[in-house]
């Protein structure tokens, strides 16, 4: 059986092109480890428009729910694509690691991307034992303790604001001269007197004994080591793109981004399609990702329907 | 007084950005008819993702509600916006209808469409008296009565749907050979006993004498003439972008789309940005003006903070 179209990964993107696909009459698979992605993992969101504030959770449930309700689409969940097979144009093979394959004769690839790791020695021996990458997940851990958040964005911030009614004093810390959160978020963190902020600032070693004890950095303008004693590491430094499935097939840019065409968010390998977070487009955020998906499933319908890729 | 950014209309783009706007704090005037813009017309929305089905008008108030939540945002309704001039780069001043001028750093255009009109004779004497654009608004003054929608595509599917309730026969009548509404919506439709199909079909006039008593047309194919009469006509033929305020400064396409980089909806003027529905971009859906709209003001809050325009 060929499937009109496969969507890999179902957070705001891939859910609304599933939605869009749906309501298009596509026989639509989706492929994802779990529905509503890593916004489920937000403490609170307060950008999703339409709603002034509402938990990362209760985002992924109303998705959820919202998906559920379409005809004609068909979910797998516990799944991840390791590749994406086919001649230009489709129809396409979707390889999963249980060694299943799927056939389609369109592709999305909405698989948004994870955390970047810091790559200094020691993150690897203290992962779970003081290093982390989630603060939603993992702020409760950290009652009573001093923690350091390496970044300076928006997420190193919100990791921040997550910690803070638990810990007992936050360093965030990063190498860039200024932070680069938004201004509003900056100033709500930095007005806290539990909150030290550090630059200029470059991680050199996490260190520790059966838990983190301290993060070692080294000033950034002198090259001078140091040392901040705390009980736990925030890494929030970036996302990494998970655009492994299309390695070998479609264009990627350095930073493994998968390159689309901003009108259509077709990759290129006609009747592949990219949106959210994994592609190369400038700004990520819920709301952008989901128009996003509801573009490239309009793109992938029109794809299907003129191109009339083979069954 | 300077604004950070003014944002022309109040629909899913610039409802969108004006969150974005002020979650940067950027100083930001909104000029708008009304809060919620032609999504508040719709009947029932059934494609905003997270929300499996709402009214127009809960989705507007929703916008509203969540637009009035944020500090930093001033909004102007009954504006009507006749010009925005400036020197390349910035700073603009945006006209209104009220002879008001409002200086800004950067703009958003998030006009949104209008009604195409059908152009043939009758059209304009029996507005309101049978002619009519908005069957979410009209179609409960059509009880018992016959209508014909002019119009192939999804809105004037849904437009008969509006009907379907209330008139006794509905004639969906298009110049094209074939419908394009979405599948899902044109079955259902046509599943109707009382929908009559016309393809191939030129309106020519609107017949009547108080009120509209037909709808002239000519078959494409030979050209003979043919009558059917009616008790009303709603016209769905397309939409016209508000870009009026733009006409003189941004490039626009011959259909009067505003023309934008759909990496950042950058006009060709830096510093005015546009948004949605008057774009020239491909795919129309709120959910798509919302991601587009909040593109637009980050691309604009970085425009601001990095090109430095004057105050």
């Amino acid at each position: 059986m060929t499937y009109d179209i496969i969507i890999v990964g179902a957070g705001p993107a891939g859910v609304t092109a599933g939605i869009y696909a749906a309501r298009k009459k596509m026989r639509t698979l989706i492929l994802t480890g779990s529905v509503g992605g890593s916004s489920a993992v937000s403490g609170t969101i307060e950008n999703w428009v339409g709603e002034s504030s509402m938990s990362g959770t209760e985002f992924a449930r109303r998705l959820e729910t919202h998906l559920r309700a379409q005809e004609g689409v068909e979910i797998r969940t516990d799944e991840t694509v390791t590749g994406v097979s086919g001649p230009l144009g489709g129809p396409f093979e979707v390889m999963t690691e249980r060694g299943e394959s799927f056939r389609a004769k369109s592709v999305i690839v909405a698989s948004g991307v994870r955390h970047r790791p810091l790559g200094v020695p020691g993150e690897e021996t203290f992962m779970g034992k003081g290093v982390a990458y989630c603060s939603t997940c993992d702020a409760p851990f950290f009652r009573n303790r001093s923690v350091v958040v390496v970044g300076g964005g928006n997420s190193a911030f919100e990791a921040v604001e997550d910690l803070l009614p638990y810990a007992t004093a936050v360093t965030v810390l990063t190498i860039d001269p200024e932070f680069t959160a938004d201004p509003i978020l900056r100033e709500r963190v930095l007005a806290s007197d539990k909150v030290t902020p550090v630059r200029s600032a470059k991680s050199e070693e996490i260190v520790g004994e059966r838990r983190v004890k301290s993060l070692r950095y080294s000033e950034v303008a002198t090259g001078e080591m140091r040392e901040c004693p705390c009980d736990g590491v925030f890494v929030e430094i970036g996302m990494i793109p998970n655009s492994e499935p299309v390695s070998g097939i479609a264009e990627r840019t350095r930073g493994a981004e998968i390159v689309v065409d901003p009108r259509t968010f077709a990759t290129s390998v006609p009747g592949i399609f990219a949106a959210g977070d994994v592609t190369d487009m400038p700004y990520r955020q819920n709301n952008i990702s989901a128009g996003q998906g509801a573009v490239a499933a309009l793109a992938a319908y029109d794809f299907v329907r003129n191109a009339g890729a083979g069954d």
